[in-house]
């Protein structure tokens, strides 16, 4: 797996796509996306997506498709679209006859920084998110601010949401950078030496931990609170603000537990306040959350409550149980904000 | 992965247990068979199997047992069965939470020599045998003859039609054993020697070829016509007897494209017409296993028919790309035996 940025998307896939047979190229694309130069020349497989139907049935859409191109074991499958794309896409290229390459494109900021690169591929099952699903790195990830010229305002802020915390768990210079990049404008090409950053900095994680059994969960900073909060709004929580909320949970309980300064906890409260608005819950919901977190996937023993907290930025701690007594103040102090 | 021979199961199993929290440990074994002692003493869910009922249904079952269990990444699935159960029952552990260990107990010939070992997981698709599935090796493959003892006879001779395969890629001397084991006596415990040789000679192969990109393939041998003869059959040919009548093709393709010494062939075609019988098949019905060559999953391009064959036994040579007219004439050899 590697990761380019390319202004020129095609000219960047020429000599990848070159390595196959022109017949055993198959595309995958979000129906709401246009890519001509691509879904001219190749098969190409529209798929309506969304959070909620990020499901088996539409990975079995996709073999269908596959098989139905005579795609062998030396095909590829071009994913573009965002991280539900990359996800699903990635996990059907992954079981097709044991495995085809498939290639990502993302399409999102999110997707960007988050779900295209690092191998994790998977759909909800059973309303659980992603617990179905495996590891199998694309062949290559292409990634072009030409999609983020056109891309809602609320999908920028919630893929910064992901590099606020790739700052925090690298090095002080990028979270820096990020507290210093103008949200107001939202200038694509600015934003993307900090996105090489980000991408950069999970690719060498994930390099040295590839199936998540230690190290590659300093990635999961902000994410125990922030899925619990994405679950208890059935998604409506773009991830990228659920991840917000989750690392300002995740900072205080760095301040307590881990004698944190306080002061990237009010950097990002600030942040919070003036660019993603308050977290709302009503005071009955607090105990749900933290039923969700005890039953979060990463938890390796039942029931207990798992975080990635940080000792400053730039240093993470994986594996801080929590009590239920202490995910509650953490919410308390989240809400009263 | 490894795999060990042993008298006794539930000995071996219980230093590989201790590794995983009791409560983390689930049991599938095939229904209609009984290991009270481990489903006394875990969850257990008791799957009825066939070729045809390899299924992404299964795998669902599977998955919702284990999350019913509350079976966390740290969890444990002992697969015990022939290889339906192995297969499926190691494709449902590697996707549940992008993958937890598995154990396979193979309690046929055939699963011990074939389907157990290797890391090949998946299902029929479509009627597609195994054309959804992954890589992924078992943490241990426990091997006892006690599962032998009440094989029924067909079960013998389709497990001994993948060791004779063995005896033919690996060496002369495993070759020469296998011919001179009594298949009439059938014998467990004089077996085991041999199901060890043949298992170490698959795992040395798997392990420098994991994912099947090139030298795994001599494993391959017999298959190509054994699968198509497997596939027009609708399944009612078990696997190693389609492997065994594969192999006669093969052989006789061995001989005439590489140079093959006649004898293995002559040998084989004895043991065939004592114990296997022949393989019947209309003179209609050739062109069509022609056909179901060339979709053989394992083609890398559209449509052309490619084995494994051998120079000698020991001297296998993967890649050898046939015509239909080769192929027609090494079915009318072995059709006309």
């Amino acid at each position: 797996m590697s990761k380019m940025m390319c202004a020129d998307i095609i000219k960047a896939l020429q000599p990848i796509v070159a390595r196959y047979e022109a017949e055993q190229v198959g595309v995958l694309i979000d129906a709401a996306l246009e890519c001509d130069v691509l879904t001219s020349r190749f098969p190409t497989l529209r798929m309506e997506v969304s959070e909620e139907r990020k499901s088996l049935e539409k990975v079995e859409q996709i073999w269908d498709f596959l098989f139905a191109q005579g795609i062998t074991r030396r095909g590829l499958l071009i994913c573009i679209g965002g991280g539900v794309i990359t996800d699903i896409g990635g996990f059907a290229a992954a079981t097709y006859k044991r495995g085809i390459d498939y290639i990502n494109i993302p399409t999102t900021l999110l997707a960007m920084i988050d779900a295209s690169s690092g191998g994790k591929t998977g759909i909800n099952y059973h309303g659980l998110k992603n617990s179905v699903g495996c590891f199998a790195p694309p062949v290559e990830t292409l990634i072009s601010p030409q999609w983020l010229k056109t891309l809602p305002a609320a999908q920028w802020l919630s893929g910064f949401g992901e590099m606020l915390k790739t700052g925090l768990i690298s090095q002080p210079a990028l979270w820096h950078q990020l507290l210093q990049y103008d949200l107001e404008v939202m200038d694509s090409e600015a934003l993307m030496p900090l996105i090489e950053q980000c991408v950069a900095c999970k690719e060498s994680i994930v390099a040295a931990d590839p199936k998540e059994t230690g190290p590659r969960k300093v990635l999961n900073f902000g994410h125990t609170f922030g899925h619990a909060l994405e679950e208890l709004s059935l998604d409506a929580m773009p991830h990228g603000y659920a991840v917000v909320y989750g690392l300002i949970a995740e900072l205080y309980l760095s301040v307590t537990n881990l004698g944190c300064p306080k002061e990237p906890l009010q950097q990002l409260t600030q942040l919070m306040l003036h660019y993603y608005g308050r977290p709302q819950c009503k005071c009955s919901e607090r105990e749900q959350l933290v039923r969700l977190m005890q039953q979060d996937k990463k938890n390796e023993r039942t029931a207990e409550i798992n975080c990635t907290l940080i000792r400053e930025v730039g240093m993470p701690v994986i594996n801080q149980v929590i009590t239920p007594a202490e995910a509650l103040e953490a919410l308390e102090y989240l809400f009263s904000l």
